[in-house]
């Protein structure tokens, strides 16, 4: 994690030919490296048309960082599809509103590139025929990602946006109004620089997933969009980044989206297909759970809001009265888990000391019924 | 311009290897041709992949069909800079207002095709080295280009858009709101479906231009922009697709939004800054002529309105009270030809007999001064 030059910063490990050809075209390379980080376009660009003339695939993962298994699963299938895997670190202020935690989202990069060298290490070792390893860290600053004007988090802001409605005004988007459009937009900007075969993205955020196949199809990005299932805690937590936040009594409690999404995946299981059926599976859970929070006191409870529990086409994003057992359904659950109250001396109580607001999504696909 | 086959059309002349290459891998190319048309993307990737391979370069010129000669400058051009010229003829629904004249603008596919058949047999006899010629038409079905929801005109419509703000709403989109959204989509659209080394556009539509280029930079499309001047009859009048409904006499009167910026350029040449000066000789132009056109008869005149005549910065568009002699600026103005209100027997009055209204645009650049 040594030098930054002209924008590149090298790490050393085992030379690829490949890489040394790359290096040889850019005079800023200093040593060969298991991969390189960029923090401009012209030397990623360069970098993509090497492989592109050498018939090699690229596989793209984009993150904010603070990566978790939940990343490494989606770069461990990115390596099983392609030869090489590009990975972007960026905090895009447009999808954070005003108002939201754009200033507390971890930012972890030495821990990061730990991580993807210690991957890279594993997907080398596996060697298994046509097992890609990651190729270059795409880490830009916010003058690369907006170069024109500052990038803005008003909903009427003046900027360059990629807008997909109605799609992005639905579940997260009801709370988040400005959410998806920054979303959409910085996917644009980084799908364009690294003009990737297949993006990767989890299906925890399955909003996102939705959004992202419409503006590929839509913007006839010819990018394959795969989806990889939502990487969980042996109890059923989904990981996600702002996990760390929690703490103990906050993760015990969070859970309660897990289990009532499962509650309700188990109506449908069952043979259930109404919406009163399936939600009212989800709500006895966190109804249950919260009114016995309630009953504790400041130091041992932790209380919550369910902000929506939905049941929805799976393209559309619709919502459903009716689930059509031939083509299933989305259950999705957006709740915010309060600060504590009052903390327990000695209690776990997680980054920042139990004094960020989280919010917990998670879903679940309802598949089609033979 | 015989077979339709596999959303591929193919016209008879010389073949090249190359595109025999992409005949082989494409069952649906019926047999070598000067150029093919493409009626949906997955055919032209794969000729746009081929070409990449053999490091050949793609220069790309979007049209809306109605061809004239200022589009012939434009792939001229490109076949200076590029071995091979993509040309799309795609009329987008969605840069016309709910009231404009989408379903009156001109459709000549025909003639559209015996021009550029014209233009390549020329380019092909001039022979001069790294001289390239037209390999794709792209003529998409709107189904193609919008797959998902029906496009939409409305200003709230719903739809994938890409929005440029603040520059899409100044000039041309203060009269027509939708205008440079549709643009702009279709555009990256075109852009991502060609992928192409560099795009063509003309001068005459300069807010279009800045647009596009202010959309390649903000989303880091790694393509040349390039700006062709505009092309103009003998006594000035810019070619446009629309001036085959102008008519003798609306031509002559319409030749007013030519003098009135000529003289303005006069004035900025001959030493004047301020946007009264500049923009007054302007305005002495439309007056006298306006004027000079109430005082005739129905039959004699061709009443216009003057939409807007403007002097602003060449990066931002905002209007300007002072040039700065070192950075220039940008005349351009809009007027709006009125129908007639009546014929003289025998009039040659245009295409819909003198009853369609055109508004024509026209711009010149300040220049810096040295």
């Amino acid at each position: 994690m040594s030098r930054l030059a002209n924008g590149v910063r090298s790490f050393s490990s085992t030379a690829s030919s490949l890489l040394a050809d790359a290096a040889a075209t850019s005079r800023s390379v200093v040593q060969p490296s298991s991969f390189q980080v960029f923090r401009d376009v012209p030397s990623l660009r360069q970098l993509r048309h090497q492989l592109l003339k050498n018939e090699r695939t690229v596989g793209f993962v984009p993150t904010m960082g603070a990566l978790h298994e939940g990343h490494l699963s989606l770069i461990r299938e990115a390596a099983r599809e392609n030869t090489d895997i590009f990975v972007s670190i960026y905090v895009n202020p447009t999808q954070f509103g005003v108002n939201e935690d754009l200033s507390s989202y971890p930012r972890t990069w030495d821990s990061d590139v730990e991580k993807l060298e210690k991957l890279n290490e594993e997907l080398g070792r596996a060697g298994s025929p046509g097992s890609g390893q990651i190729t270059a860290i795409f880490a830009p600053t916010s003058k690369v990602m907006y170069p024109t004007l500052p990038p803005s988090s008003e909903i009427d802001g003046q900027g360059s946006f990629v807008t997909i409605t109605p799609l992005s005004s639905k579940l997260e988007g009801g709370s988040r109004p400005v959410f998806f459009r920054g979303v959409a937009t910085v996917c644009m900007k980084l799908f364009n620089a690294t003009t990737p075969d297949r993006v990767y993205f989890g299906q925890k955020d399955v909003q996102q997933t939705v959004i992202i196949k419409r503006m590929v199809q839509d913007f006839l990005l010819g990018i394959e969009v795969r989806i990889v299932s939502t990487s969980r805690e042996a109890d059923g937590l989904a990981l996600s980044s702002r996990n760390v936040y929690l703490g103990d009594r906050r993760r015990a409690v969070g859970l309660t989206i897990y289990k009532s999404l499962k509650a309700a995946e188990d109506a449908y299981t069952s043979g259930k297909t109404s919406r009163a059926d399936i939600l009212g599976a989800a709500r006895a859970i966190t109804d249950r759970v919260l009114n016995e929070q309630k009953a504790l006191g400041p130091s041992e409870r932790a209380l919550f809001e369910v902000d929506y529990i939905s049941l929805a086409d799976p393209d559309t994003l619709d919502e459903l009265d009716l689930v059509d057992p031939a083509k299933g359904g989305v259950l999705s659950a957006a709740l915010k888990m309060a600060p504590l109250e009052e903390n327990k001396p000695g209690e776990e109580c997680g980054l920042g000391d139990g004094k960020v607001p989280v919010r917990l999504i998670d879903n679940l696909i309802l598949q089609p019924r033979a």
